[in-house]
C-alpha cells in the first residue's frame, strides 16, 4: 500500500481495472483510494487557502466519486487526450480544487503545481475547470450545461464509431437549471445509455440549504424524464463503485446516481456549512484542518507553498489543440440569375453535397452531424435528414441544451452543423455559444429567418443582433451571404475551416446577383475571400455598402440611380468587421458612404465600419440605413419599405447625400493618418 | 340565443358569471360559446388564408379554452386594462389567430379588423400575440416563457395587494423548453395557487408528432415539481369549464390542465395534420372549410375581406402605455474618498434606502421587489432581504425564468430589481431581456462581478459584452458607475425613471474618486446627467476616456503622467453611446484619444465612440485599451496588468500616443463636417 500516491503509482495500480472491471471494489484499491482521498482533501484545503479564494465545500463532497471515476473509467493519466478515452464532464466547474487534486493524485498532473498555481493570474489552474489542466475535458463554470455537453460527446462517439462512456458529474444546486431537463430527454430519446450522471447531493448551495433556496424533488424530476435513478452514500467508496459499475453496464437506460454527501467532508468544523461553498479557510484554520486530516506539518508546508506561489506561474500547460476534421467540400453549385431561389435552399443543397462528399466510404472524410430544433423544413435540413437520418439529431424545442450539445460534439472531429432561426440560434443561446467558444469548439451555426426578412412572424422573431452578438465573442466569425451562390461558397468554406462560424440569412427568395454582363456575380469563377468585400458595380460620387442579402435592394437602388445618371459604387460585405485596408479606402474614396443592413443600425455594419474608418484615419459623410426600431409583422418587402431600407429609400438617401455640399474648410480629406 | 355574437352581447351575457361563478357551465352559456366557437373557427380560417400565413392548427385546438377563459375570467372586454383584472398570458403566441378571434367574438376587439389586418405590415394584429390587440397581456412568440411571465404577474399581484388570478395558456411542443420547469418550481415555492396552467395537448408540433420529435411525459414532469395535474377533453366545454373552475378555487396547489385536443379541430381534412401547424389553407380549401362550418357565403366573404385588406391598415390600436410607478429616491449617500468600498455595497445601501423611502406606509410610493438567483451575499441584496423578506424573491439557479418573471412583474407598477452576476443577468438571459424590452417592461437589472473584475472566477464568469448586448436591444439603457458615489446616484436615478435599465459594476473595493481638491468628485453637489460625460481632470495633448470603474486606473495613469509633466484630459463615461455633441468635441479636442474599458475592446466604448466621432465628422488618432482575449483567473489587479489596462499600461500607451508625430499633410483637423 503506497502511503503517498505518485503519477506512476496510480496509473499502474489501476491499469488493469479500467472500465470498472472488478465486480466489487478490491480491498487494496479501497485502501489506496482512501489514502488518496485523505491527501486530496489536504491538497484542496492548501490550494484554496493559498489562493484565499475558491470552493472547498463542494470539492470535498464530490471527491470520492471524482477519484473513482478518474481511476476506474477508461482513461490514461499519462496520455489524457487518448482518442478512445471515456469522456468525463465536470458540470459544477467551481469544484475545480476537487478536480485538480483528484486528477493530480490519480497521476494526470502535478498536484503541487496545481496547489501553487490555483487561481493565480496566468496559471493553467483556473477558478473553474479548464482544459489547460490535463484530464479536464470541457471548460465549465456556468451551471446546468454539463449534461448537455455529455450528450454532445455521446453524439460524437456514435458519429465517429467510438465506444466510449461519458460521465456527467454534477452539483445539486445546478439541478435548478431547466437546461438539464432538456438534456435528460435528449439522452433518453437517442438511447444514450453510455452516459452516467452523478449528482453531488450535499443539500447546500451558495446561499444556504437547497430546500430553502429552491425546493426540488430531484429524483422525481429525473425519473419523470425516464432515467434510472439510484442513490447511495457519496463518501462510501464501495457503494459508489458498485453504483458506478452497474450504471456503466446498464444497456437499457442511462442512470443518474444521487450521491448523498457532506459539504466540506473531512474537516468537521466546516461540514454542512454553506459558508464554505465558496470561501477558503484562513491559514490558521487550514493548519488545524490539515492536522485533523493527519498532516502535522501543515504550517511549514503552507509557508513552503506560499514561497513557491510568490515566485509566480511556473507551468506552461495550455489548452490542448483541437482535432479539426479534414473536410471534402465538393464542387460549388451555381444558380442562374433568372431563377428565384432562397439562400436557405442553397445552404440546404450544399449541406447535402457535403454529406455526399464526406460519406463513410470516402477516405479522409469527417462524419457530418446536423442538429435541428423542430424547424428542419424551414431551415432546409430535410435533404440531409433524408440522406443521413442516423446523423440527424432532432432535439425539439430545446435550444439551450442543443447549443451546448452541438458545441461539445463539434470539438470531437465530426463536422457539426446546427441550423435554426436567428432568434434561437443566436439570441436565445448566446451564452451557450460563448461557452462553446471558450471551449474552442468547431461548430457551424447556420441561422435563417434573420432580420426583418423573418417576415410575418414579427418582432419577437426578428434576429437583428447577429453581428453585435457574434462579434462579442472572440472566436466566432460571422458571414452574411448576399445571394444563393455566395451562400453555397460560404457553406463550403466554413465547413472546411477550423473554428466556430455563424452564417446568417433571411427567408425570402431572390434572383442571384448578376455582374454587369448579366452572369452570376458569385458564379463559377468566384472565389470566396473571407476578409474582402466585393465590388458589385463601380461608379463614383458615393459608395453604397450592403451587408448580406440586402444587396438585392442595393442593386435596385443602384439601377434607379443609374437611370437618373448617378452611377455610384456598390459594395457587398459578407463580413462586418476587420476590413482590409484596401477595402476601407475603396469604400471611403468619395467621402460619402451609405450603409445598408438588415440589423439594428446602432450595433451593426454601419457602426463597425465607421469605427474602423475612424481608426484608419479616414473620414467621410456616412448615412446608416438599417433597423431603427422593432419592426412589425408583414411581408418582408413591406417591412423593408416601412423601415426605409428598400431600393427606393436607399436611392433617395444616396441622392440626398450626393447633393449635400460641404464647405471646403470643413471637408476632411480621405487620407490615412500616420 | 344570439346567432351572431357581438361585443355587447358577450360582455353583458357573461357579466355576472365572471370569476367562474356558476358551479357548472350553464346551458345557455354552452350554447353561446358553441356558436362563438363555430364563428371563431371561421374567423381563424379567413384570417390565415387572407394573410396566406399564420398558424391555424393550434389556434383551432386551443379555441375552446380560450373562449372559456376570456369569458369567465375576471375581465372587462370594454375595459381590457382594468387594474384588478385577471392576467391571461398566452405562451404559445403563434396561436394569435385563435387569440384574436376568441377576443373578438368575446367583445374585446373588432373581429373583422383582426381578420383584415392579420400579419399585414403596420397592423396591430401581428403574427405572434401583441399587446396592441386589446386583451393581450404580454407579447410572446419565443416559446417556453409564458409560465415565467405568469409567475411575474403573480409576484406583482402579491406586491401590489391585488387578488387576481393568472392564466398561463400553453402549447405542448413548448413543454420541451427547460425554462418551464424553472417556473414550475418557483410557483410552488411561493405558493402561487392563483396560477392556473392549461396545456393544449394536440400532440403535434411543426415538424410532426411530439412523441417523435421529443418524447416527453408532460404530466409526470409537472407532477414531479409538485403541481396538481388534471386532464380532460379540450373541446368539451362542460368538462373544461369544470376543470378551470376547480383549478381556480384550489388553494393548496397550482393546477395545470392537460387539454386533449385536435390540431385543426373543426375542419376534418386538416385535423391532426401537423402541416397545418404553421400554414394557411388555400382560398379554395378555406371556402370548403367555411362551408363545413356552416358558412355558405365563404367565397363572397373572402372577396369582400380581400378588398378591405387591399386598402391597407385601418386600425390605430397601439401598445397601451405602461403604468410606471412613482418612486421616492431619498437622499443620496456620499462615501468619503479615504475609505475603500465596492460599488456593490453602494448599490446595496441605496437599495435599502429605496425600500425605506417606498415602504408601505408612505404615500404615493411603489412597492420595491427584488429578485435573486442564489447570489444575494455577493450582489449585496441581503440588506434588502432582511428588511423586506416578503418582497425578496429567491429563485435559485434559474436565470432564464427569473429574467422573464422579473420583467413581467416590473410592468405592473412594482419597482422591480433583479441583481445577478453579469454573465447570468446579461449573457445567459439576453433573449429573455430582449422580450422584456419588446414588452416595454420597467426592469432594473443590476449586474455585479462584471469584466475582468470578476477576479478569480475566470473566463467563464467574465462579463465583457454588457455594452454590446444591452445596446443591441432598443429600449435598454446601460450605465457603468465609476465609483461608489456615482453608483449611489445612478441607482436612485434608474429607480425613478421609466423603462429598462442595466447598471454594471465589478467586484473590487476602491477609494471613491476625488476631485482635484481631494473631495469626492461625485459628492453631495454632483447631479447625475445620463447623457453627459464627466471631466475628472483637465489637461491637454490627449484625452483618456474611461468607462466605469476603470476610472481608478485612469486616475492612476493620469497621476503618473502628471508626475512626468504631461497633464492630459481625463474623462469618465457612465454611458457608452449617444454622446452629447459637446462631449464628443471635448474628447476629440487634441486629436489624440485613449479609451479604457473592462469590456471586449472590439465591441465596447472604443468602438462606439469611434463610430460616433466618425459620424460627427471628427477625426483623431485613437488607442483602444480593453479586453482583447478571454482573460484568465486571478486577482483583478493582476488580470488588468496582464491585459494592459492597468495604470502603468494606460500611462505608457498615452505617452506613446503623445509622442506620435503625424505628417502635416496627413493630419486631419478635428472639425465637424456640415
Amino acid at each position: 500500500m503506497p502511503s503517498n500516491s505518485t503519477e506512476l503509482n496510480a496509473e499502474k495500480f489501476f491499469e488493469n481495472s479500467r472500465g470498472f472491471k472488478p465486480e466489487t471494489l478490491p480491498t487494496d484499491a479501497r485502501e489506496f483510494l482512501t489514502e488518496m482521498a485523505r491527501q486530496a482533501r489536504g491538497s484542496i484545503l492548501k490550494m484554496t487557502t493559498l489562493a484565499a479564494s475558491g470552493h472547498p465545500g463542494g470539492s470535498m463532497s464530490s471527491l470520492e466519486f471524482y477519484l473513482l471515476v478518474y481511476n476506474f473509467a477508461n482513461l490514461r493519466p499519462s496520455d489524457p487526450r487518448w482518442a478512445d478515452r471515456d469522456r468525463v464532464i465536470i458540470s459544477h466547474g467551481h469544484t475545480s480544487p476537487g478536480v485538480y487534486t483528484a486528477l493530480g493524485h490519480s497521476g494526470f498532473l502535478d498536484v503541487e503545481q496545481a496547489i501553487v498555481g490555483f487561481r493565480l493570474a496566468g496559471s493553467p489552474f483556473e477558478g473553474h475547470v479548464e482544459r489547460s489542466a490535463p484530464g479536464v475535458e470541457w471548460d465549465t463554470g456556468n451551471l446546468g450545461q454539463g449534461l448537455s455537453a455529455a450528450c454532445g460527446k455521446a453524439v460524437a462517439g456514435r458519429a465517429l464509431g467510438k465506444d466510449f462512456h461519458v460521465y456527467a458529474l454534477m452539483g445539486d444546486g445546478e439541478q435548478q437549471k431547466g437546461q438539464i431537463s432538456e438534456a435528460r430527454r435528449f439522452a433518453i430519446k437517442y438511447g444514450f445509455t453510455n452516459i452516467t450522471g452523478v449528482i453531488d447531493l450535499n443539500r447546500l448551495q451558495i446561499s444556504g440549504a437547497t430546500k430553502k433556496i429552491m425546493p426540488q424533488r430531484i429524483a422525481d424530476n429525473w425519473r419523470s424524464d425516464g432515467w434510472n435513478v439510484v442513490e447511495g452514500d457519496g463518501h462510501d467508496l464501495d457503494e459508489m463503485y458498485s453504483l458506478l459499475r452497474t450504471a456503466r453496464n446498464d444497456t437499457v437506460k442511462p442512470t443518474v446516481i444521487l450521491a448523498h454527501t457532506i459539504m466540506g467532508k473531512g474537516y468537521p468544523p466546516i461540514e454542512n456549512d454553506h459558508n464554505y461553498h465558496g470561501a477558503a479557510l484562513s491559514e490558521e484554520r487550514c493548519i488545524d484542518a490539515l492536522a485533523t486530516l493527519g498532516f502535522d506539518d501543515g504550517a511549514e508546508e503552507l509557508e513552503n507553498l506560499k514561497a513557491k506561489r510568490a515566485q509566480g506561474v511556473k507551468s506552461n500547460l495550455s489548452h490542448p489543440p483541437r482535432l479539426y476534421p479534414t473536410v471534402a467540400t465538393g464542387s460549388p453549385r451555381t444558380y442562374e440569375v433568372d431563377k428565384k431561389i432562397d439562400n436557405r435552399s442553397a445552404w440546404g443543397n450544399a449541406l447535402v453535397d457535403l454529406a455526399e462528399e464526406n460519406s463513410p466510404g470516402k477516405s479522409n472524410s469527417a462524419p457530418v452531424v446536423v442538429f435541428d430544433c423542430d424547424l428542419a423544413v424551414s431551415v432546409k435540413t430535410t435533404g440531409f435528414a433524408d440522406k443521413r437520418p442516423d446523423m440527424f439529431f432532432q432535439s425539439g424545442i430545446s435550444e439551450h441544451s442543443t447549443a451546448a450539445t452541438a458545441g461539445a460534439c463539434s470539438a470531437e472531429g465530426a463536422l457539426t452543423f446546427w441550423a435554426d432561426f436567428g432568434v434561437f440560434g443566436i439570441a436565445e443561446t448566446y451564452n451557450q455559444n460563448r461557452l462553446n467558444d471558450i471551449n474552442e469548439a468547431n461548430l457551424k451555426v447556420v441561422c435563417t429567418h434573420c432580420g426583418l426578412d423573418v417576415g410575418e412572424d414579427g418582432k419577437t422573431h426578428q434576429s437583428i443582433d447577429y453581428f453585435a452578438l457574434s462579434h462579442s465573442v472572440f472566436g466566432w466569425k460571422l458571414f452574411t451571404p448576399a445571394d444563393p451562390n455566395q451562400t453555397d461558397r460560404i457553406t463550403r468554406y466554413i465547413a472546411s475551416q477550423p473554428g466556430n462560424f455563424l452564417m446568417v440569412m433571411g427567408r425570402s427568395k431572390m434572383n442571384p446577383v448578376s455582374n454587369s454582363q448579366g452572369d452570376p456575380f458569385f458564379g463559377a469563377d468566384y472565389q470566396f475571400r473571407p476578409d474582402r468585400t466585393d465590388k458589385i458595380r463601380d461608379g463614383e460620387g458615393a459608395t453604397i455598402v450592403c451587408a448580406g442579402a440586402v444587396l438585392g435592394m442595393g442593386l435596385d437602388a443602384w439601377e434607379k440611380l443609374s437611370e437618373s445618371g448617378k452611377s455610384v459604387r456598390l459594395i457587398s460585405a459578407a463580413h462586418w468587421a476587420d476590413f482590409h485596408a484596401d477595402d476601407l479606402r475603396e469604400i471611403c474614396e468619395f467621402g460619402k458612404i451609405v450603409t445598408v443592413e438588415d440589423h439594428n443600425v446602432n450595433t451593426g455594419l454601419g457602426m463597425s465600419l465607421s469605427s474602423e474608418l475612424f481608426s484608419a484615419g479616414l473620414a467621410a459623410q456616412i448615412v446608416k440605413l438599417g433597423v431603427t426600431r422593432y419592426g412589425s409583422s408583414g411581408k418582408s418587402a413591406d417591412l423593408y419599405k416601412l423601415m426605409g431600407i428598400d431600393g427606393e429609400s436607399i436611392a433617395s438617401q444616396t441622392l440626398a447625400l450626393l447633393d449635400k455640399t460641404t464647405s471646403v474648410e470643413k471637408k476632411i480629406n480621405s487620407s490615412v493618418i500616420a
